[in-house]
């Protein structure tokens, strides 16, 4: 049982510095940029909050487990803001060795259910992923509108790049909310 | 519906400051204070990971909501050091304000369900609120010890007042846990 605890704690442990990946996004009073363990954090509470949101075949404990977990391969892999340049098939070749890497210090049973949870979030098929996903898109855009841009304007970000980077994943998974967002972005991008 | 997405929204917009709300205890990695919405996350992720930690009657799923929102007060009535001198009477009273104010943002029925579930992790008399509790004591002792002291140097913290502070809400919600820990304790103070 003490091997068990260590390999769990020594997991908590290299957690910790998911605290230290940034993303391209900025907090809402514009102060610093935004770390990827709080996003995961906040977007749990947004998934929480706007549960209703979610087609009844969706199971929010599932979900806000996969957003707890999502992120933590940045901490080998980096974050990949989404509409910056990427190399897609590197990245998921760092993404797929950070998760053997990160999940295999725990016991392997968590190996095994961190894995498939995490495996199930990218693929983004299940109704649980794609409600999770959605979720994942809609808290950088709202943060944006009530910062006056925030981090479209480094991007240069268009409303046609919002539609498809940001609207498929989110109509998706959570139709009711971007029904409720899209016109707010198209006042904000016609401004 | 649209006002319901609305309120939802305010509140967690304004739920965003939890990031800029610092708690005593420092990453790992010496770098920076960590702030409360960080917290909020790396603590639930010791829920998941530890979750064997629990008793049969503890809820998992309902620990992981209480631990998303349990320190949002802290927006309004800031974060109190447990090695700190605190004025509980008057810390009690701000918090209670806070959780007025914040999840009144939210639409009644959500309102009522998040302060009941804040006011059960508070009182802390359940089995899902005593393991919430409990995991929300053992980060950052797990943090300090892979630091070399971290917070606890600056607080003059010594091993009594740990047993008191954070041996006692970890040994009621899960005494495996520290039954692992308290030997590293006892080892790092007495070197």
């Amino acid at each position: 049982m003490s091997d068990r605890i260590e390999a769990q704690i020594a997991f908590l442990r290299e957690a910790d510095q998911l605290k230290s990946v940034l993303r391209a996004s900025r907090l809402i009073d514009l102060s610093r940029f935004e770390n990827s363990a709080e996003h995961s954090w906040h977007v749990m509470l947004y998934a929480l909050v706007l549960a209703d949101q979610a087609g009844p075949e969706v199971d929010i404990s599932r979900v806000l487990k996969m957003l707890l977990i999502h992120d933590i391969v940045e901490i080998d892999a980096g974050d990949s803001p989404i509409h910056g340049q990427v190399d897609s098939a590197a990245q998921e070749a760092a993404e797929q060795a950070a998760a053997d890497r990160l999940f295999g210090l725990l016991p392997d049973d968590q190996n095994d259910d961190f894995r498939a949870l995490w495996d199930e979030f990218e693929a983004g098929e299940t109704p649980d992923a794609r409600f999770a996903k959605a979720i994942d898109r809609v808290q950088t855009p709202v943060a944006n509108l009530a910062s006056g841009g925030g981090s479209w304007r480094d991007y240069d970000v268009t409303l046609k790049k919002l539609d498809q980077r940001v609207g498929q994943p989110i109509s998706r998974g959570a139709p009711g909310l971007w029904h409720w967002l899209r016109p707010k972005l198209q006042s904000f991008f016609s401004s």
